[in-house]
């Protein structure tokens, strides 16, 4: 293998692509898909432009590529944490734990994912709009599950199940937004749902 | 006054203008803002490109004016429903309904507001934003309303009652994309929402 002199030893690929990334995560979040140029992210991950178009060939590319990843990163944080076999409300909170902890140490990733990408300006909307509805039918699921545990519980109709599966993963992204660390999110929002559950499942509601 | 012969009678610059906006929250809400030409927002309104120019300067302008106009209406939709006086409840589900009725109602308003005007790349993010912090203003003060009335309730402190109303306006939001009537929607929120908020309130808490 040949020697540069002083030059610094190569960056192996992959890890320059993922720099490349943080970095591009970073200034999307900021600036928006519009607003940002190829220049700035080539100045932020500390590289040439032409060093950038030769990784990601066009900024909607780029803009793909974060939208994976970060989709990726948070879906996996969720599923790791959720304790599989545990009763329901265990599972979702453990679930939302994950939620939160992941979006409060990942704030570009979840402003590239929540603020920017589900714009029909921005590519990938289709991606993150598929993710979103994953994650709608796992928690659709839990509530199905924690209605026929019930022992005296009323038969919860699937379309209801999901429109409190709606409401939540709603709350859950509206928490996600604000300055509440990610345990104390998960506490508000474990309160606010599982409480209001809880009387649902046993069958008392609310009427007008 | 001049007569035109046979031409059509002019319509009122007022008139043109909200065919115009009519037309233009359309085509922004199918389209997105940056994918949308002041072509298609003239051919959609039935007028020429120029006398489009001659009302709302430019395309950023006009995204601006549907904005306003729709955060205005539907503002104006849930204080008008609001059965101010009533029990906290009843004032958050008339709100509910105001708000659901609205935005079933005005589908294009809302994917204007929620799904498009909120990305940092478009105009007018930032009225947006101000009219959804006035929301959660709203139900902030409801839900402190609510945990001061319930007659051996806990102190609720104002973070909490914030954590809920943030909790409870992204659930509504996530509702109201949904496919949902106004009706069924809110029922299922204030089912969702009450039932657990008045079991926080008498101090019945969900704990890990």
């Amino acid at each position: 293998m040949e020697t540069h002199g002083k030059r610094a030893p190569r960056v192996p690929r992959a890890v320059r692509e993922q720099q490349m990334l943080d970095a591009a995560v970073a200034v999307f979040a900021r600036r928006g898909y519009r607003a940002t140029s190829m220049d700035e992210i080539a100045v932020a991950a500390g590289v040439s432009k032409p060093l950038v178009y030769l990784y990601l060939k066009s900024k909607d590319e780029l803009f793909a590529a974060c939208v994976r990843r970060e989709a990726g990163a948070l879906s996996a944080a969720v599923r790791a944490a959720v304790e599989t076999g545990a009763p329901p409300d265990r599972q979702l909170w453990s679930g939302l734990l994950g939620f939160f902890r992941h979006t409060a140490e990942h704030r570009d990733g979840w402003t590239l994912l929540h603020g920017h990408a589900r714009s029909s300006g921005a590519p990938s909307g289709e991606e993150v709009a598929a993710m979103r509805v994953e994650i709608v039918d796992f928690v659709t699921s839990l509530i199905g599950s924690a209605a026929r545990a019930a022992p005296c519980g009323p038969r919860l109709p699937e379309d209801e199940a999901r429109g409190l599966a709606l409401a939540l993963v709603g709350a859950a992204e509206s928490l996600a937004g604000s300055s509440l660390g990610g345990r104390e999110a998960a506490a508000t929002l474990m309160n606010f749902a599982w409480a209001g559950l809880g009387n649902l499942l046993t069958g008392v509601t609310w009427a007008p």
